[in-house]
């Protein structure tokens, strides 16, 4: 089983990559040459983490049959402060929107998610204590 | 040092990601109840990689005062077979192109991004064996 990301440089520290049939710039701050023309690429790693749990969770919900109105996550990480710097700490929390949500479930498929099934998490946790929370809303 | 990224569920498996200011949609494969509206989320973990060191790169050759016409990244990876799916080996292609450039100085860019600065390296570094190559050409 094998993933090809192509990657070409751009100008200045941008590069473009096709990652599965779509095109992502990743750039610098302006601060250290960069333009700014897409996301930094560690940051982007913290997407992919939020991406990867939360298909598993969606589908997951789905399997269990728990609707939901909305979800979101907040994904917040500290990085190390020598190089090579890597996250040492993340925290994702899970906010689910709705009326009379079953903690329970949710709970088990976030826990599914984070134990079992998301790659992207297991490959975090090796550097990273990763904690994550959830938390249930009515939408206003 | 945090960095924070907002992730917001679309529809199906689709999410829409705020990282450091830029919009990144993640979706499945149409396979697995997805729409194919983005990228896989693990790929893109290869996007990043090749993000990082590429502007690892890019910056140690600048201050090495080294030209080159043009550079490009080729990055392959297997995945276990088990859950969670994680990376198990991955090779990255270093491509330069133009005409009488310095292996020795670009194989120690790469090197020092690899062995020193590169935070993305060393996260995957944990699960996978990475390797990596450089290959010089002229331009056809």
């Amino acid at each position: 089983m094998s993933t090809v990301v192509q990657m070409k440089w751009m100008e200045g520290m941008a590069f473009e990559a096709e990652v599965t049939g779509h095109k992502l710039i990743f750039d610098a701050d302006e601060a250290v040459g960069g333009k700014d023309l897409g996301p930094r690429p560690k940051a982007v790693v913290l997407g992919s983490l939020g991406g990867c749990t939360g298909m598993d969770v969606v589908s997951l919900l789905k399997k269990m049959r728990v609707d939901f109105d909305d979800f979101e996550m907040s994904i917040e990480a500290d990085l190390t402060e020598e190089h090579p710097k890597v996250y040492s700490r993340i925290m994702i929390r899970y906010i689910f929107y709705g009326d009379d949500l079953p903690l329970d479930k949710i709970e088990k498929a976030v826990n599914l998610s984070q134990e079992k099934y998301c790659g992207v998490s297991a490959m975090l946790r090796s550097t990273a204590k990763l904690e994550y929370r959830i938390e249930l809303r009515k939408k206003a």
